[in-house]
């Protein structure tokens, strides 16, 4: 029986009860027989307690600090852990991200783990305890506190699990699974029995939330078997992992949809080298997040750049270049708002060359506009009507056979 | 201008816009050129609400998960004040204290402190910042994170004070600095201008409660000049330093009240070699804490001892006696609950041979009976019944001279 390494999230450890619930899960593994490393985000709501009382303090608190003050979420939470396991009766030890030895970058906010040095958690493992590490957290070369930033705690689990050659690092969430599409959107939606790296790179990106994509590439690159599963049943989760492409003669494995998505698009740039690097430059220096970039030239001298932020972003982004109109030297913006982005993807379209083909076919029978379109390897995009979402979700949905009850209509092109 | 460390504790970091005073009086000194270290205790009553959790879950929780939970009490309002000076302007960090080099013994929840490594709070003072640290915590020397127990945060000033050669150590409170008498007894009270380490020591054992005995202990040892002072009010406080005897001419220099004492006495008691051990070796080991003891002996073969608990350990004191009686071997227990203990308390007492009698002749005056008395070189305490406390207290203190209008009745016996 191998080493596990198990994360759960802030909901997880929520209260009193839950954390006891958790306890409950460490020891049955524990019983089977297997060496135990958990790793624990801050319970429910407090790290936005935490940050309400800086912004009280300051509007721009300077972000070593924030990480002094977040990583005591973490702190609290596997000090509970560890006590609600003695209180079973189980021996257990909870270690902040410098005691475990999650060595990051020398950056706030957002630093990257550069390395585990696990001597403690092995000395502690070896003594036959449970370790209970604080997730999101590390410390530096110069002593500092760190923190890793969104989906830092599914990072610190992939990390540890890479460093102690754990046997799987399971995620506990509060879905069961990872989905063919959001079952909110898709009744017929099915859970994943496993999916590859590369498609969950893909749908982690698309919105669908249940990793974040950090955790994943991590977990790719070090070949961390990952498992989702919920922390609420014992149903099996779904695994990550390299799935060879013959095996599972999917095409599609899920329907990811981005809802929020605003069309920018620039019109009359003058045609000259440097102009997509200029336009995107500015954006990016003013934090405006740019998705999907399309050119078209009507004309050898001007063209036009059609972009999307996300909905949040749309005044940001007019504004930024509202001020660099004279500077960038285009005509006018347009914008649309209220969009959303619709993708298939799957490993198994890099050999299928229809597959965007039939995306388009499938929208257009159900008469969706597509407004803009963007592909790679393994999943296309289209960007459409948000008010046609759900028909547009449930319609690939079924055409590439992912329906709990139907079968494919477009199984193989 | 030399080194100030300042301590903070909970209540005056209670609200965001007291963590703003303490910053704008930390920038007061900053600017009259000082170097400035800041100890803070955790914000108001949160470390009741990390205490309240822990209970939740076990009822008795290890103590160095209970460290690990605690310590982020502190880390929490270092990190605050942090930013309320970089609001303000100014260069500040807060360090943990494990990155703060406080280095203590390996017991947890009460640890002492065995060094302070002061290199990297040197290197921050000498890069012109504020340095923050977090009080009552420190590490041991398996890098475990551990608390210093009652009085942890004022121990934690001294220690750096001492460790930095810091000019002064001021411990911030909600009361101006040292009075003659608890001024909600004695309106006439006075605060002292200075008081000795001894002085200190004596008053703050005897429930004084503006500092903890550990800390004057420690700034006695260290010869570290202490300030007691109001964290409301620019009011000078109190100096504890070694005032040379001469130059006060008081013989007392306050009147102390304990309340909540009760008295025990066992009754009969074979007067053979251990019999003392034996008795105050049973309570010790039932966590019964004894202050004052008197043995009383009527008879060759048989005698009476007398001690004082806490009126909240009285029932613990009766029930360990009754469940040992037949090996303790006495023939029977009294009890009195709702007595007091006055004292005074002045380093010149030790050349004046009569402040005993006088005590005694003062309260006899009110008739107030004495139940058992005690001494030490710098102090006198009578146990009285509590009705009487405050005509005991307000007696003594006009007796002494203390009165902040009057002439002392008994300035030299």
């Amino acid at each position: 029986m191998g080493l596990i390494v198990q994360k759960y999230g802030g909901t997880s450890v929520g209260t009193v009860e839950r954390i006891f619930r958790v306890a409950d899960r460490i020891v049955e593994n524990k019983e089977a027989g297997h060496d135990m490393v958990i790793v624990v985000s801050a319970m429910g709501k407090s790290t936005d307690v935490l940050v309400d009382m800086a912004k009280q303090i300051s509007p721009y608190p300077s972000e070593r600090e924030m990480d002094m003050l977040l990583a005591t979420g973490e702190q609290v939470s596997i000090a509970l852990l560890s006590m609600a396991l003695h209180q079973r009766g189980y021996d257990a030890i909870s270690l902040t991200g410098w005691q475990a030895g999650v060595v990051t970058e020398s950056i706030h906010g957002r630093a990257r783990i550069k390395e585990i040095q696990t001597e403690r958690i092995q000395r502690e493992l070896a003594r036959g305890r449970v370790v209970i590490v604080a997730g999101f957290q590390g410390v530096s070369d110069e002593g500092e506190i760190t923190t890793l930033g969104r989906g830092g705690s599914d990072t610190s689990a992939v990390a540890l699990a890479a460093g102690l050659n754990a046997e799987r690092c399971e995620i506990f969430t509060d879905v069961a699974g990872v989905f063919t599409a959001d079952p909110r959107v898709v009744p017929a939606a099915q859970k994943l029995d496993s999916i590859s790296y590369d498609e969950m790179l893909e749908l982690a990106n698309l919105g669908a939330g249940v990793l974040h994509p950090r955790s994943v590439e991590a977990a790719k690159k070090y070949q961390v078997r990952l498992v989702v599963r919920s922390s609420f049943t014992t149903e099996e989760g779904t695994y990550v992992e390299e799935v060879p492409q013959m095996e599972t003669g999917r095409v599609v494995s899920g329907v990811a949809h981005d809802e929020d998505v605003a069309k920018v698009t620039v019109v009359g740039m003058p045609a000259r080298v440097g102009t997509l690097s200029r336009l995107f430059h500015t954006l990016a220096d003013n934090q405006v997040n740019v998705d999907i970039i399309i050119q078209s030239s009507y004309d050898a001298d001007v063209t036009n750049i059609s972009f999307t932020v996300a909905g949040s972003d749309l005044h940001k982004a007019l504004d930024t270049l509202a001020a660099n109109q004279s500077e960038l030297g285009f005509a006018k913006v347009d914008h649309e708002e209220g969009l959303t982005k619709v993708s298939i993807v799957g490993a198994g379209m890099v050999n299928n060359p229809g597959v965007a083909a039939e995306m388009f076919r499938v929208l257009a029978e159900q008469e969706i506009t597509i407004k803009m379109v963007s592909t790679s390897d393994i999943k296309v995009s289209c960007v459409i009507p948000a008010a046609l979402t759900e028909l547009a979700v449930r319609s690939l949905h079924t055409a590439y056979g992912l329906d709990a009850s139907t079968e494919a209509i477009v199984h193989s092109i």
